[in-house]
């Protein structure tokens, strides 16, 4: 019995206009398909876990939309954080949850707003890791690399597990240098991470235990009242003292240093879909090397107007007509309060707008 | 006694999608200024014509919008053509109606989407042009040129009149080449020509008699049903029968071909304000070379925000943010259906998205 859980935050502020902090990154479908990012990891998961064995955990302001976005999940199993505190105690009180159903089950952790084009490889490859993880291994799915890629950390390889393709992790490496993507590349001893964790619950909790204790008893007092009348004070009282921290941090680089933990490469055409520019780059383009989105809920054709222009990716979220005319490899966001005009070279800066939105105190557009 | 004509007609497509059929670009205040093109240009007339003496022809689609921006004209003064003309037929139809109340009246035709920096100087030209044609000449007003400019047509001088700095003209020219242009700059014999025109009402209508019989006729007889029970009557049955044209075709080129027509050099500032480029150039810029023009309806602060962006115009005509990251020399215009995104050099074919748009049946967005 298989375990899917998907924290379901991060506002992706690379992505504004489009994606804000009341209607984030992984409620909306960015490829052209009628699925959101959130539905489409779910669906994704189908193979592997059925709707009662999959949980969400996402904040208070989302909790409405997922589960209007996903009405086959049983309503118990949306977590609503109270306030945001990163993936750790996230990822911690769903295992909680899960061990009070099944003390050994193993679970996975997949991110609500990555993309995946070869769902069939996907399930083979996470299967493969929960084969390690039933043997009580504490496994990641590090992603083979395709270019030096600075954006995303690394996973260093260390010896074969001797169980399927699984191999011990050395360490985990931050975002790395244009240097240092290169011989990462190169070595083929480093693959990307993606935030994808597979684990016996219990393996995860023990390593959880030893390495934020804090966690650890909030998490444990939380799912002892879950089903009890105090479930609302005990969370309200917890939560705020939890520590904010990725379970990255939190958990996995410490039990890579105590050699607990393992990978399995995966090869399933995975991308995190950062930036307006990669997403062009994730979708068919015209002879000009022109992408056109639009807004994703069906039906109709967006309007979109390009004259001279090439390498353009539209995003069209709006119900007005969007005109481009003799401009080359631009960026055109509209949405019915912003637009965006971004040379694609800079797209992974966006969010320096979101920074400057919010010092001159414009909330209503962040 | 002057009188001031003022035919408020054309779309102004170079300025889509700002100027559109249903509120074209003599509606809108495009300079920052409160008032639009065509207050801006009543109200440079007002030293020289009071409103009971100053005409606005338009068509039926824009008449309430005239009415309402020109409270001050009696509304008897706002003639509203049952069909688009082009020039002749509007012009001529208010010459006929001023002939009416005075038969040696001066007039002068001043379009409505022009700009004039120096409306001081304006109004001493024109008493000048004004001069000249009490004397009976049929006057222009040339710009003097300031740039080899291929966008407008030109005047040819001849030699002076002999009243003030009035000098015969030659001939009219169409819109040159680069080289043609650049000659016309050198030899100082060329000026713009800027469609305003000043004449008797008798000469006028006297040579119109000559060169168009059918317009003649036509805004006579309308003329004189003006008053009566049947304006209607004959507006719908004259107006349709009459030739399509400019008064610079219809009648400029064939008096000044007879030696009738002379012209004051005018060195007022004068713009047609073509284009969304032209436009930048007008507006003072920030220190990057930006200019934002918001909606010109006072109060408020457009909402843009311009990061890593050099030379960008931005007309900002919705309620939503503009923003630009890290492109230079971009126009993009915001309007509540429709956004454009320009090259400033290709500022000028903004026409053929306009063509585009008609061809694909979009006439709302026109």
């Amino acid at each position: 019995m298989f375990y899917a859980v998907v924290p379901a935050g991060g506002s992706g502020t690379r992505l504004w206009p489009l994606s804000r902090a009341g209607h984030p990154k992984f409620l909306h479908a960015l490829t052209g398909t009628r699925s959101s990012l959130l539905q489409a990891t779910v669906e994704r998961l189908g193979p592997l876990s059925s709707p009662p064995n999959t949980y969400v955990v996402t904040g208070a302001a989302h909790a409405a939309a997922v589960a209007r976005q996903l009405p086959e999940l049983p309503e118990e199993n949306i977590l609503v954080e109270p306030a945001p505190r990163d993936s750790c105690p996230a990822i911690a009180l769903a295992a909680a949850l899960i061990a009070r159903r099944d003390p050994v089950a193993v679970m996975g952790s997949f991110a609500a707003d990555h993309l995946v084009r070869d769902p069939q490889r996907f399930v083979e490859v996470i299967r493969d890791a929960i084969t390690s993880a039933e043997a009580g291994r504490i496994m990641t799915v590090g992603i083979t690399p395709t270019q030096p890629e600075t954006g995303y950390g690394y996973i260093e390889l260390g010896s074969p597990v001797g169980i399927g393709s699984a191999r011990h992790v050395e360490r985990f490496k931050e975002k790395p240098t244009a240097e240092a993507a290169r011989r990462y590349l190169e070595s083929g001893r480093y693959l990307w991470n993606a935030g994808i964790f597979v684990w016996r619950v219990d393996v995860f909790l023990d390593e959880l235990r030893r390495q934020q204790p804090d966690i650890y008893a909030g998490v444990t007092a939380i799912a002892d009242a879950w089903a009890g009348p105090d479930r609302e004070d005990v969370l309200a009282r917890a939560w705020p003292t939890m520590p904010k921290i990725a379970v990255d941090y939190a958990v996995m680089e410490g039990a890579a240093a105590a050699g607990k933990v393992a990978t399995v490469p995966g090869d399933f055409g995975w991308t995190d879909v950062g930036d307006f520019h990669t997403l062009g780059e994730l979708i068919a383009s015209d002879d000009e090397g022109n992408v056109v989105l639009g807004s994703g809920d069906g039906g109709q054709q967006p309007a979109v107007l390009l004259h001279d222009s090439k390498g353009v990716v539209v995003v069209a979220h709006g119900d007005r007509l969007v005109s481009v005319l003799g401009v080359d490899n631009v960026i055109v966001v509209d949405t019915p309060d912003a637009v965006l005009v971004c040379s694609r070279e800079r797209a992974q800066e966006v969010k320096a707008l979101v920074d400057a939105l919010r010092d001159r105190g414009d909330h209503d557009l962040i």
